[in-house]
Protein backbone atom coordinates (compact mmCIF):
# COMPACT_ATOMS: atom_id res chain seq x y z
CA UNK A 1 0.00 0.00 0.00
CA UNK A 2 2.82 2.16 0.56
CA UNK A 3 3.69 3.26 -2.43
CA UNK A 4 -0.04 5.08 -2.57
CA UNK A 5 0.73 6.74 0.44
CA UNK A 6 2.41 10.01 0.90
CA UNK A 7 6.13 10.76 1.72
CA UNK A 8 6.81 10.15 5.68
CA UNK A 9 7.21 13.82 6.83
CA UNK A 10 10.13 14.68 8.92
CA UNK A 11 7.80 17.00 11.05
CA UNK A 12 6.60 16.43 14.59
CA UNK A 13 3.94 13.99 15.55
CA UNK A 14 0.61 15.97 15.50
CA UNK A 15 -1.22 15.10 18.65
CA UNK A 16 -5.30 14.88 18.77
CA UNK A 17 -6.28 14.60 21.95
CA UNK A 18 -9.81 13.47 23.00
CA UNK A 19 -11.27 14.49 26.42
CA UNK A 20 -12.90 11.52 28.07
CA UNK A 21 -15.11 12.32 31.69
CA UNK A 22 -17.55 10.09 33.28
CA UNK A 23 -21.52 9.62 32.00
CA UNK A 24 -20.52 11.62 27.89
CA UNK A 25 -21.93 10.01 25.19
CA UNK A 26 -19.88 7.14 23.61
CA UNK A 27 -20.32 7.85 20.02
CA UNK A 28 -19.35 11.44 20.41
CA UNK A 29 -15.77 10.51 21.52
CA UNK A 30 -15.29 7.00 19.27
CA UNK A 31 -16.80 8.62 15.96
CA UNK A 32 -13.49 10.99 15.77
CA UNK A 33 -10.94 9.19 17.47
CA UNK A 34 -11.73 6.05 14.81
CA UNK A 35 -11.45 9.24 11.67
CA UNK A 36 -7.97 10.12 13.42
CA UNK A 37 -6.83 6.80 14.37
CA UNK A 38 -7.00 5.55 10.81
CA UNK A 39 -5.28 8.65 10.01
CA UNK A 40 -2.47 7.85 12.27
CA UNK A 41 -2.73 3.81 10.56
CA UNK A 42 -2.53 5.27 7.47
CA UNK A 43 0.09 8.36 7.05
CA UNK A 44 3.07 8.57 9.48
CA UNK A 45 2.74 12.03 11.92
CA UNK A 46 -0.42 12.17 13.84
CA UNK A 47 -0.86 10.28 17.21
CA UNK A 48 -4.34 10.50 19.06
CA UNK A 49 -4.62 10.07 22.78
CA UNK A 50 -7.74 9.83 25.26
CA UNK A 51 -7.26 12.46 28.05
CA UNK A 52 -8.90 12.02 31.35
CA UNK A 53 -8.66 13.38 35.14
CA UNK A 54 -7.33 10.09 35.76
CA UNK A 55 -6.68 6.65 33.94
CA UNK A 56 -9.26 5.21 35.48
CA UNK A 57 -12.50 3.35 33.91
CA UNK A 58 -15.41 5.72 33.35
CA UNK A 59 -19.20 4.93 33.48
CA UNK A 60 -20.70 6.42 29.82
CA UNK A 61 -24.61 6.97 28.90
CA UNK A 62 -24.27 3.37 27.55
CA UNK A 63 -23.54 0.00 29.37
CA UNK A 64 -19.82 0.40 28.21
CA UNK A 65 -17.25 2.09 30.34
CA UNK A 66 -14.10 3.92 28.79
CA UNK A 67 -10.58 4.60 30.03
CA UNK A 68 -8.26 7.34 29.19
CA UNK A 69 -4.71 6.82 28.01
CA UNK A 70 -3.01 9.63 29.34
CA UNK A 71 -3.79 12.58 32.31
CA UNK A 72 -4.00 16.17 31.88
CA UNK A 73 -0.78 16.03 33.42
CA UNK A 74 1.05 13.60 31.48
CA UNK A 75 -0.12 13.88 27.72
CA UNK A 76 1.66 14.71 24.69
CA UNK A 77 1.62 18.56 23.78
CA UNK A 78 -1.81 18.80 21.77
CA UNK A 79 -2.19 19.97 18.33
CA UNK A 80 -5.64 19.26 18.38
CA UNK A 81 -8.35 18.84 21.37
CA UNK A 82 -11.83 17.45 21.14
CA UNK A 83 -14.17 17.62 23.77
CA UNK A 84 -17.26 14.99 23.19
CA UNK A 85 -20.20 15.80 25.13
CA UNK A 86 -23.41 14.05 26.39
CA UNK A 87 -26.57 14.30 28.20
CA UNK A 88 -26.94 14.85 32.30
CA UNK A 89 -23.35 13.93 33.14
CA UNK A 90 -22.17 17.00 30.49
CA UNK A 91 -24.76 19.27 31.47
CA UNK A 92 -23.91 18.93 35.36
CA UNK A 93 -19.81 19.03 33.96
CA UNK A 94 -20.58 22.65 32.95
CA UNK A 95 -20.04 23.67 36.61
CA UNK A 96 -16.92 21.38 36.84
CA UNK A 97 -14.69 23.84 37.52
CA UNK A 98 -11.82 21.42 37.81
CA UNK A 99 -12.84 19.74 34.09
CA UNK A 100 -12.85 23.59 32.93
CA UNK A 101 -9.78 24.77 33.88
CA UNK A 102 -7.78 21.68 32.20
CA UNK A 103 -9.85 22.70 29.15
CA UNK A 104 -9.26 26.17 29.45
CA UNK A 105 -5.27 25.41 29.66
CA UNK A 106 -5.35 22.48 27.47
CA UNK A 107 -7.46 24.29 24.64
CA UNK A 108 -4.61 27.22 24.84
CA UNK A 109 -1.77 25.24 24.07
CA UNK A 110 -3.83 23.87 21.15
CA UNK A 111 -3.86 24.74 17.63
CA UNK A 112 -7.28 23.58 16.35
CA UNK A 113 -10.08 23.03 19.88
CA UNK A 114 -12.92 21.10 18.68
CA UNK A 115 -16.22 19.90 20.23
CA UNK A 116 -18.89 17.53 19.41
CA UNK A 117 -22.56 17.18 20.63
CA UNK A 118 -23.03 19.00 23.96
CA UNK A 119 -18.88 19.33 24.20
CA UNK A 120 -19.89 23.08 22.68
CA UNK A 121 -21.14 23.55 25.83
CA UNK A 122 -18.64 22.94 27.79
CA UNK A 123 -16.21 24.57 25.75
CA UNK A 124 -18.34 27.58 26.04
CA UNK A 125 -18.84 27.14 30.18
CA UNK A 126 -15.24 27.34 30.15
CA UNK A 127 -15.74 30.76 28.28
CA UNK A 128 -13.86 29.87 25.36
CA UNK A 129 -16.97 30.68 22.71
CA UNK A 130 -17.21 33.79 23.99
CA UNK A 131 -18.34 35.92 20.79
CA UNK A 132 -18.25 32.81 18.67
CA UNK A 133 -20.36 31.04 16.34
CA UNK A 134 -20.69 27.40 17.05
CA UNK A 135 -22.94 24.66 17.32
CA UNK A 136 -24.17 21.65 19.15
CA UNK A 137 -27.28 18.85 19.58
CA UNK A 138 -30.24 20.86 18.49
CA UNK A 139 -31.71 20.64 22.10
CA UNK A 140 -29.34 22.87 23.47
CA UNK A 141 -28.69 25.16 20.64
CA UNK A 142 -29.90 28.19 22.58
CA UNK A 143 -27.85 27.85 26.18
CA UNK A 144 -24.76 28.84 23.31
CA UNK A 145 -25.78 32.23 22.83
CA UNK A 146 -26.37 32.08 26.90
CA UNK A 147 -22.16 31.77 27.05
CA UNK A 148 -22.32 34.57 24.69
CA UNK A 149 -21.81 32.75 21.19
CA UNK A 150 -24.11 32.50 18.31
CA UNK A 151 -25.50 29.29 17.79
CA UNK A 152 -25.64 28.74 14.49
CA UNK A 153 -27.48 25.56 12.84
CA UNK A 154 -25.07 23.47 10.76
CA UNK A 155 -23.66 20.06 10.86
CA UNK A 156 -20.09 21.84 11.99
CA UNK A 157 -19.18 25.52 12.24
CA UNK A 158 -15.66 26.95 12.37
CA UNK A 159 -14.69 30.25 13.48
CA UNK A 160 -11.39 31.01 13.95
CA UNK A 161 -8.97 27.73 15.31
CA UNK A 162 -12.89 26.35 17.01
CA UNK A 163 -14.45 23.65 15.47
CA UNK A 164 -18.27 22.73 16.65
CA UNK A 165 -20.17 19.81 15.80
CA UNK A 166 -23.75 19.16 15.74
CA UNK A 167 -25.21 16.39 17.59
CA UNK A 168 -23.19 12.96 18.70
CA UNK A 169 -22.79 11.36 15.26
CA UNK A 170 -21.85 14.72 13.75
CA UNK A 171 -18.60 14.29 15.19
CA UNK A 172 -17.56 11.81 12.07
CA UNK A 173 -18.19 14.26 9.39
CA UNK A 174 -16.62 16.88 11.55
CA UNK A 175 -13.32 14.29 12.06
CA UNK A 176 -13.33 13.99 8.63
CA UNK A 177 -13.02 16.96 7.26
CA UNK A 178 -10.47 18.47 9.68
CA UNK A 179 -8.41 15.09 8.18
CA UNK A 180 -8.80 16.78 5.00
CA UNK A 181 -7.53 20.21 6.20
CA UNK A 182 -4.71 18.62 7.93
CA UNK A 183 -3.32 15.59 5.49
CA UNK A 184 -5.34 16.49 2.50
CA UNK A 185 -8.77 15.44 0.79
CA UNK A 186 -7.09 11.92 -0.65
CA UNK A 187 -6.21 11.01 2.46
CA UNK A 188 -9.13 11.72 4.25
CA UNK A 189 -11.27 9.68 1.44
CA UNK A 190 -9.12 6.86 2.30
CA UNK A 191 -9.75 7.48 5.93
CA UNK A 192 -13.49 7.02 4.72
CA UNK A 193 -12.84 4.05 2.70
CA UNK A 194 -11.01 2.13 5.62
CA UNK A 195 -13.85 2.93 8.24
CA UNK A 196 -16.82 2.38 5.08
CA UNK A 197 -18.38 5.67 5.62
CA UNK A 198 -20.77 5.42 3.25
CA UNK A 199 -24.18 5.75 5.00
CA UNK A 200 -27.18 4.45 4.55
CA UNK A 201 -29.47 5.26 7.09
CA UNK A 202 -32.59 3.42 6.26
CA UNK A 203 -35.41 5.70 6.81
CA UNK A 204 -33.66 8.45 4.83
CA UNK A 205 -32.38 11.90 6.38
CA UNK A 206 -33.70 13.24 9.89
CA UNK A 207 -37.45 14.76 9.59
CA UNK A 208 -36.74 17.51 12.09
CA UNK A 209 -40.61 18.52 12.30
CA UNK A 210 -40.64 17.33 16.40
CA UNK A 211 -37.34 19.06 16.72
CA UNK A 212 -38.51 22.51 15.01
CA UNK A 213 -41.58 22.66 16.93
CA UNK A 214 -40.33 22.77 20.29
CA UNK A 215 -41.84 19.88 20.79
CA UNK A 216 -38.90 18.27 23.33
CA UNK A 217 -38.29 21.39 24.72
CA UNK A 218 -39.68 20.47 28.38
CA UNK A 219 -37.56 17.53 28.48
CA UNK A 220 -34.43 19.14 27.54
CA UNK A 221 -35.09 21.56 30.21
CA UNK A 222 -36.22 18.92 33.17
CA UNK A 223 -32.67 17.22 32.27
CA UNK A 224 -30.90 20.36 32.70
CA UNK A 225 -32.49 21.20 35.68
CA UNK A 226 -31.47 17.99 37.39
CA UNK A 227 -27.91 18.50 36.52
CA UNK A 228 -27.84 21.45 38.26
CA UNK A 229 -29.74 21.07 41.04
CA UNK A 230 -26.51 22.16 43.39
CA UNK A 231 -25.99 25.36 41.05
CA UNK A 232 -28.85 26.99 41.36
CA UNK A 233 -27.29 30.36 39.91
CA UNK A 234 -25.97 28.79 36.75
CA UNK A 235 -29.06 26.98 36.35
CA UNK A 236 -31.04 30.76 36.80
CA UNK A 237 -28.19 32.22 34.36
CA UNK A 238 -29.09 29.18 31.28
CA UNK A 239 -33.02 28.95 32.15
CA UNK A 240 -34.25 32.56 32.50
CA UNK B 1 -42.23 13.93 26.38
CA UNK B 2 -44.01 10.92 27.46
CA UNK B 3 -47.30 11.62 25.88
CA UNK B 4 -45.34 10.65 22.16
CA UNK B 5 -44.01 7.65 23.28
CA UNK B 6 -45.79 4.38 22.95
CA UNK B 7 -47.41 3.04 26.69
CA UNK B 8 -44.94 0.88 29.15
CA UNK B 9 -45.27 -2.55 27.83
CA UNK B 10 -45.75 -5.60 30.34
CA UNK B 11 -43.90 -7.95 28.09
CA UNK B 12 -39.81 -8.95 29.82
CA UNK B 13 -37.11 -6.83 29.07
CA UNK B 14 -34.79 -7.88 26.00
CA UNK B 15 -31.52 -7.56 25.90
CA UNK B 16 -29.43 -6.22 23.03
CA UNK B 17 -25.75 -7.41 24.07
CA UNK B 18 -22.57 -6.65 22.17
CA UNK B 19 -19.41 -8.45 22.66
CA UNK B 20 -16.16 -6.84 23.60
CA UNK B 21 -12.34 -8.51 23.16
CA UNK B 22 -9.33 -6.96 23.08
CA UNK B 23 -8.04 -5.33 20.27
CA UNK B 24 -11.60 -4.45 18.56
CA UNK B 25 -12.52 -1.46 16.69
CA UNK B 26 -14.35 0.61 19.13
CA UNK B 27 -16.40 2.38 16.12
CA UNK B 28 -17.92 -1.51 15.29
CA UNK B 29 -19.28 -1.47 19.03
CA UNK B 30 -20.23 2.30 19.88
CA UNK B 31 -21.82 2.54 16.92
CA UNK B 32 -24.98 0.40 16.85
CA UNK B 33 -24.72 0.27 21.05
CA UNK B 34 -25.43 4.09 21.12
CA UNK B 35 -28.65 3.77 18.63
CA UNK B 36 -29.76 0.55 20.85
CA UNK B 37 -29.05 2.51 24.44
CA UNK B 38 -31.21 5.44 23.01
CA UNK B 39 -34.07 2.79 22.26
CA UNK B 40 -33.63 1.97 26.23
CA UNK B 41 -33.54 5.11 27.34
CA UNK B 42 -36.73 6.43 24.59
CA UNK B 43 -39.00 3.57 25.23
CA UNK B 44 -39.55 0.80 28.40
CA UNK B 45 -38.23 -2.69 26.95
CA UNK B 46 -35.25 -3.08 26.54
CA UNK B 47 -31.62 -3.27 27.78
CA UNK B 48 -27.96 -3.15 26.66
CA UNK B 49 -25.18 -5.24 27.86
CA UNK B 50 -21.44 -5.53 27.18
CA UNK B 51 -20.53 -8.79 27.34
CA UNK B 52 -16.42 -9.58 28.10
CA UNK B 53 -14.62 -13.24 29.09
CA UNK B 54 -13.68 -11.13 31.06
CA UNK B 55 -14.73 -7.71 33.22
CA UNK B 56 -11.63 -5.55 33.07
CA UNK B 57 -10.12 -3.05 30.49
CA UNK B 58 -9.16 -4.22 26.67
CA UNK B 59 -7.47 -2.47 24.39
CA UNK B 60 -8.76 -1.22 21.26
CA UNK B 61 -7.31 -0.37 18.04
CA UNK B 62 -7.25 3.16 19.18
CA UNK B 63 -5.92 5.15 22.12
CA UNK B 64 -9.28 4.02 24.19
CA UNK B 65 -9.53 1.22 26.48
CA UNK B 66 -12.97 -0.32 26.88
CA UNK B 67 -14.31 -2.28 29.91
CA UNK B 68 -17.41 -5.08 29.81
CA UNK B 69 -20.63 -4.67 31.74
CA UNK B 70 -20.70 -8.72 32.08
CA UNK B 71 -19.24 -11.56 31.68
CA UNK B 72 -20.39 -14.39 29.31
CA UNK B 73 -21.43 -15.96 32.50
CA UNK B 74 -23.70 -13.66 34.49
CA UNK B 75 -25.52 -11.83 31.45
CA UNK B 76 -29.26 -11.77 31.12
CA UNK B 77 -30.73 -14.06 28.74
CA UNK B 78 -29.99 -12.15 25.20
CA UNK B 79 -32.50 -11.39 22.90
CA UNK B 80 -29.95 -9.97 20.17
CA UNK B 81 -25.98 -10.49 20.16
CA UNK B 82 -24.18 -8.39 17.85
CA UNK B 83 -20.30 -8.99 17.37
CA UNK B 84 -17.79 -6.49 16.77
CA UNK B 85 -14.83 -6.58 14.09
CA UNK B 86 -11.53 -5.45 13.81
CA UNK B 87 -8.34 -5.64 11.72
CA UNK B 88 -5.17 -7.88 13.44
CA UNK B 89 -6.72 -8.84 16.56
CA UNK B 90 -10.23 -9.63 15.53
CA UNK B 91 -8.42 -11.97 12.33
CA UNK B 92 -6.30 -13.79 15.11
CA UNK B 93 -9.65 -14.20 17.44
CA UNK B 94 -11.06 -16.14 14.35
CA UNK B 95 -8.78 -18.97 15.83
CA UNK B 96 -9.60 -18.09 19.60
CA UNK B 97 -11.74 -21.69 20.46
CA UNK B 98 -12.68 -20.29 23.73
CA UNK B 99 -14.08 -16.98 22.53
CA UNK B 100 -15.81 -19.00 19.43
CA UNK B 101 -17.35 -21.50 21.94
CA UNK B 102 -18.84 -18.35 23.59
CA UNK B 103 -20.05 -16.69 20.45
CA UNK B 104 -21.85 -20.18 19.45
CA UNK B 105 -23.44 -20.69 23.07
CA UNK B 106 -24.51 -16.96 23.69
CA UNK B 107 -26.20 -17.10 19.48
CA UNK B 108 -27.74 -20.46 19.84
CA UNK B 109 -30.00 -18.71 22.71
CA UNK B 110 -30.53 -15.24 21.25
CA UNK B 111 -33.22 -14.82 18.59
CA UNK B 112 -31.52 -12.26 16.47
CA UNK B 113 -27.75 -12.44 15.75
CA UNK B 114 -25.72 -9.94 14.32
CA UNK B 115 -22.35 -8.65 13.35
CA UNK B 116 -20.33 -5.48 12.40
CA UNK B 117 -17.66 -5.12 10.19
CA UNK B 118 -15.17 -8.54 10.21
CA UNK B 119 -17.40 -9.48 13.51
CA UNK B 120 -19.01 -11.57 10.71
CA UNK B 121 -15.39 -13.65 10.30
CA UNK B 122 -15.85 -14.27 14.19
CA UNK B 123 -19.72 -15.63 13.48
CA UNK B 124 -18.35 -17.54 9.76
CA UNK B 125 -15.20 -18.90 12.19
CA UNK B 126 -17.44 -20.15 14.77
CA UNK B 127 -19.85 -22.04 12.06
CA UNK B 128 -22.52 -19.87 12.11
CA UNK B 129 -23.15 -18.57 8.78
CA UNK B 130 -22.88 -21.70 6.30
CA UNK B 131 -25.61 -21.42 3.67
CA UNK B 132 -26.15 -18.34 4.60
CA UNK B 133 -25.57 -15.26 2.48
CA UNK B 134 -23.39 -12.35 4.90
CA UNK B 135 -21.21 -9.25 4.14
CA UNK B 136 -18.28 -7.98 6.00
CA UNK B 137 -15.78 -4.90 5.96
CA UNK B 138 -14.71 -4.97 1.73
CA UNK B 139 -11.15 -5.85 2.65
CA UNK B 140 -12.22 -9.35 3.62
CA UNK B 141 -15.41 -10.00 2.14
CA UNK B 142 -14.20 -13.03 -0.08
CA UNK B 143 -13.12 -14.53 3.35
CA UNK B 144 -16.43 -15.12 3.85
CA UNK B 145 -17.24 -18.14 0.67
CA UNK B 146 -13.87 -19.33 3.06
CA UNK B 147 -16.36 -20.61 5.91
CA UNK B 148 -19.14 -21.37 3.43
CA UNK B 149 -21.10 -18.15 3.57
CA UNK B 150 -22.04 -16.28 0.39
CA UNK B 151 -20.56 -12.79 0.59
CA UNK B 152 -22.71 -10.11 -0.72
CA UNK B 153 -21.97 -6.42 -1.23
CA UNK B 154 -24.86 -4.25 0.37
CA UNK B 155 -24.45 -2.10 4.02
CA UNK B 156 -26.17 -4.95 5.80
CA UNK B 157 -27.31 -8.29 4.83
CA UNK B 158 -30.28 -10.33 6.42
CA UNK B 159 -30.86 -14.23 6.24
CA UNK B 160 -32.56 -16.05 8.62
CA UNK B 161 -31.84 -14.34 12.11
CA UNK B 162 -28.45 -13.31 11.08
CA UNK B 163 -27.79 -9.95 10.19
CA UNK B 164 -24.45 -8.96 8.87
CA UNK B 165 -23.32 -5.17 8.36
CA UNK B 166 -20.32 -3.77 6.03
CA UNK B 167 -17.64 -1.98 8.23
CA UNK B 168 -17.14 -0.19 10.53
CA UNK B 169 -19.78 3.09 10.53
CA UNK B 170 -22.62 0.40 8.76
CA UNK B 171 -23.42 -0.86 11.98
CA UNK B 172 -25.07 2.76 13.17
CA UNK B 173 -27.50 2.00 9.68
CA UNK B 174 -28.25 -1.59 10.56
CA UNK B 175 -28.41 -0.94 13.99
CA UNK B 176 -31.29 1.44 13.31
CA UNK B 177 -32.84 -0.67 10.72
CA UNK B 178 -33.47 -3.10 13.99
CA UNK B 179 -34.64 -1.05 16.04
CA UNK B 180 -37.35 0.08 13.40
CA UNK B 181 -37.98 -3.93 13.31
CA UNK B 182 -38.02 -4.10 17.15
CA UNK B 183 -39.94 -0.93 18.49
CA UNK B 184 -41.16 0.10 14.75
CA UNK B 185 -40.27 2.88 12.86
CA UNK B 186 -41.23 6.03 14.58
CA UNK B 187 -39.03 4.98 17.40
CA UNK B 188 -36.79 4.43 15.00
CA UNK B 189 -36.28 7.94 13.60
CA UNK B 190 -36.89 9.06 16.86
CA UNK B 191 -33.30 7.27 18.05
CA UNK B 192 -32.46 8.82 14.64
CA UNK B 193 -32.83 12.29 15.89
CA UNK B 194 -31.60 11.89 19.73
CA UNK B 195 -28.58 10.71 17.76
CA UNK B 196 -28.53 13.51 14.92
CA UNK B 197 -27.54 10.92 11.90
CA UNK B 198 -27.91 12.93 9.80
CA UNK B 199 -25.08 12.48 7.90
CA UNK B 200 -22.95 14.86 5.48
CA UNK B 201 -19.31 12.99 4.29
CA UNK B 202 -17.49 15.75 3.55
CA UNK B 203 -16.09 14.24 0.61
CA UNK B 204 -19.37 13.05 -0.42
CA UNK B 205 -20.31 8.97 -1.16
CA UNK B 206 -16.73 6.55 -0.81
CA UNK B 207 -15.32 6.53 -4.50
CA UNK B 208 -14.93 2.57 -4.18
CA UNK B 209 -12.13 2.94 -7.22
CA UNK B 210 -9.36 1.63 -4.96
CA UNK B 211 -11.23 -1.04 -3.25
CA UNK B 212 -12.80 -2.58 -6.44
CA UNK B 213 -9.09 -2.74 -8.18
CA UNK B 214 -7.92 -4.98 -5.62
CA UNK B 215 -5.60 -2.46 -4.56
CA UNK B 216 -5.19 -3.42 -1.01
CA UNK B 217 -5.47 -6.74 -1.24
CA UNK B 218 -1.93 -7.10 -0.91
CA UNK B 219 -1.81 -5.06 2.10
CA UNK B 220 -5.32 -7.09 3.44
CA UNK B 221 -3.27 -10.60 3.03
CA UNK B 222 -0.35 -9.20 4.61
CA UNK B 223 -2.62 -8.01 7.62
CA UNK B 224 -4.33 -11.90 7.73
CA UNK B 225 -0.83 -13.47 7.94
CA UNK B 226 0.64 -10.99 10.68
CA UNK B 227 -2.61 -12.15 12.61
CA UNK B 228 -2.49 -16.33 12.05
CA UNK B 229 1.14 -16.82 12.09
CA UNK B 230 0.29 -19.66 14.74
CA UNK B 231 -2.39 -21.17 12.76
CA UNK B 232 -0.89 -22.42 9.46
CA UNK B 233 -3.79 -24.61 9.07
CA UNK B 234 -6.29 -21.93 9.09
CA UNK B 235 -4.17 -19.31 6.99
CA UNK B 236 -3.61 -21.74 4.52
CA UNK B 237 -7.38 -22.53 4.13
CA UNK B 238 -7.93 -18.79 4.00
CA UNK B 239 -5.30 -17.61 1.75
CA UNK B 240 -5.48 -20.54 -1.16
Amino acid sequence: MTENLPAPSAAPVKTIAFVLYPGLTPLDIVGPLQVFAALGDLVPGYLTVVVGERIEPMSSDTALSLVPSHTFEDMPEPHTLIVPGGLVPTLAAMADESLLRNLRETAARSQVVGSVCTGSLLLAAAGLLEGRQATTHWMYRDLLARFGATPVVRRWVEDGHFITAAGVSAGIDMALHLVGRLAGNEVARMVQLFIEYDPEPPFGPIDWTAADSGQYAPFAGQLLENALTDYPALLAHLSN
